[in-house]
């Protein structure tokens, strides 16, 4: 099957490499160095067409936001990104397309130079498996657990725009480009992850939503959370189409897809964090507080209490473990 | 979606660890302690229903065997394996589907003392992703790319059962239970290939089948090879069931699925090598040697040249980058 062995042959010329790739992509597996003192990160992120991107996501965007929300990962971790495994299943030997995912997928691994040292394909209903690998100074990486109470909590960038762009091609009216390029192009906060090194307490990234993602933090701290929802950072483009607030604090909190960083940092540290993530061009807001018990209670503007609704997962139909 | 936490929850239990993972499943990433002086070896590869397995098969040998193509890749490298990464993709929260895939997963982890350090679950048709990491000393790992003019060509176990049991069963006549369970519960040669360590020049694993995969090696090594099917290691339940010899020639040089081990050595390393294999307790046979040019020429007990039918992949979909 001659069209397969070329689907391969595109993925290897695009591999790339750097001198810690021993052997790269070609051989039964890869060879690489981790550096000495050095722990690796490792996480693995499965998407699905319809379930993680909409049917109609280019390919280039597929391609880049397959690898970003690993990435993403490796950011919540304050990891060195390194390393990809792509494994690809595809309806058809569709040559066109493929080269348009590796557009998008190679556009990012630039940017963070990211070697591809291995892959498959298959065929069969499309779907994206991306393994990423990185490192951090041994105990240097970010936890979930490491939050204490009077933390500070913050979040990078804005909350919620790719969940309306999800909410609008959803509910067929009218659409923002911006909004839902935020939804096909999430930014991994690779730069924001390795400034917050020795200075945040616990990091996790914003996949599922802020109420989902920030009670993994708080449940593996053991620890409670308070949030004021009039500090959430919201970019002017949604707050122009979401003008109702319940609706657009509930995509900001439950919504998902924002690949966001939130981590947590004692009050002491918040001007070297503000200096730092500065240095690498990311914005954070302080949004809240660790507090002692459990749960996070979420703060109107007016002080009254706020429920979101279910939180995170309700466009996936899965879940990390 | 309590389900589908529960499901995570299901393959959290199964973790496992070691002293190597300093943080396991549960985290944006895990992270892991490669030790010093040794290359990490990662390879990942997917399975679907009824392309990788038949419909039919048990969801324990599932769990096993897709452990099983990934460790056998690493014991192609030499490397001893430490750390897997397993996303699942189901059609429905089934649990005791899940249990079932991870009854044999485990049993083939801990054979191997394989963590599991991380994965996801995803709703869509069933398929599998593992990657799999293990490490060798710097510079022992076994490639595709050693083979030298004159050396041995060998594999271990035998050739063609699996294939064997795949042709019985989409045939429709009589089926054998022991080919069957070759194709289900495929036997990484891990003891093999850390036996092979300074003695083997190059190493693959026989996924595809040997016409296909040894057609990797002296492509890689830039040589050629000579066969004698006459010296085919070949198991008697095979022999029974296919008597015709071309058709046998054609199950074990194309069938693929024996995930047996295929290595180079020169004549000189025989001895050790039998000594070696005999100590981790695996069969291996000489069945060729490595020529110069290019190609494999295959001949018959009689001396005859014999061309295998199109090899590798035609029970597969895709193929490996």
């Amino acid at each position: 099957m001659a069209g397969e062995f070329d689907l391969i042959g595109r993925i290897r010329a695009r591999a790339g490499t750097r001198p810690d790739v021993a052997l790269g992509i070609g051989d039964d597996a890869a060879l690489l160095r981790v550096p000495v003192d050095h722990e690796l990160a490792v996480s693995t992120d499965t998407l699905i067409a319809g379930v993680h991107f909409p049917d109609d996501t280019a390919p280039a965007d597929i391609g880049w936001k397959a690898l970003a929300v690993n990435l993403s990962d490796l950011a919540a971790m304050a990891a060195l990104p390194a390393w990809a495994l792509l494994s690809l299943t595809l309806p058809s030997d569709d040559s066109d397309w493929l080269d348009g995912f590796l557009d998008g997928f190679d556009e990012l691994t630039r940017l963070h130079d990211v070697a591809l040292v291995g892959g498959d394909t298959t065929r069969g209903p499309l779907a994206i498996t991306i393994t990423a690998h990185g490192f951090a100074p041994n105990g240097v990486a970010l936890r979930r657990s490491g939050a204490r109470i009077g933390d500070d909590i913050w979040v990078t960038g804005t909350l919620g725009d790719a969940a309306g762009a999800l909410a609008q091609w959803q509910g067929g009216g009218p659409r923002s480009a911006k909004l839902r390029f935020r939804l096909d192009r999430p930014t991994p906060r690779i730069a924001a992850g390795l400034a917050l090194r020795g200075l945040a307490t616990a990091a996790i990234d914003l996949s599922d939503g802020l109420a989902g993602d920030l009670g993994h933090v708080i449940v593996a701290s053991m620890v409670g959370a308070q949030i004021d929802l009039g500090r959430l950072p919201t970019s002017r483009i949604l707050a122009d189409h979401f003008a109702d607030e319940p609706r657009r604090w509930n995509l900001q909190l439950s919504g998902g897809d924002d690949y966001e960083l939130c981590f947590t940092a004692p009050a002491a540290n918040a001007l070297a964090i503000e200096r730092a993530l500065a240095a690498s061009d990311t914005a954070a807001t302080v949004i809240g507080c660790i507090t002692a018990g459990d749960g996070i209670a979420w703060a109107t503007p007016e002080g009254e209490a706020f429920v979101p609704r279910a939180s995170g997962y309700d466009h996936f139909a899965g879940g990390r473990a």
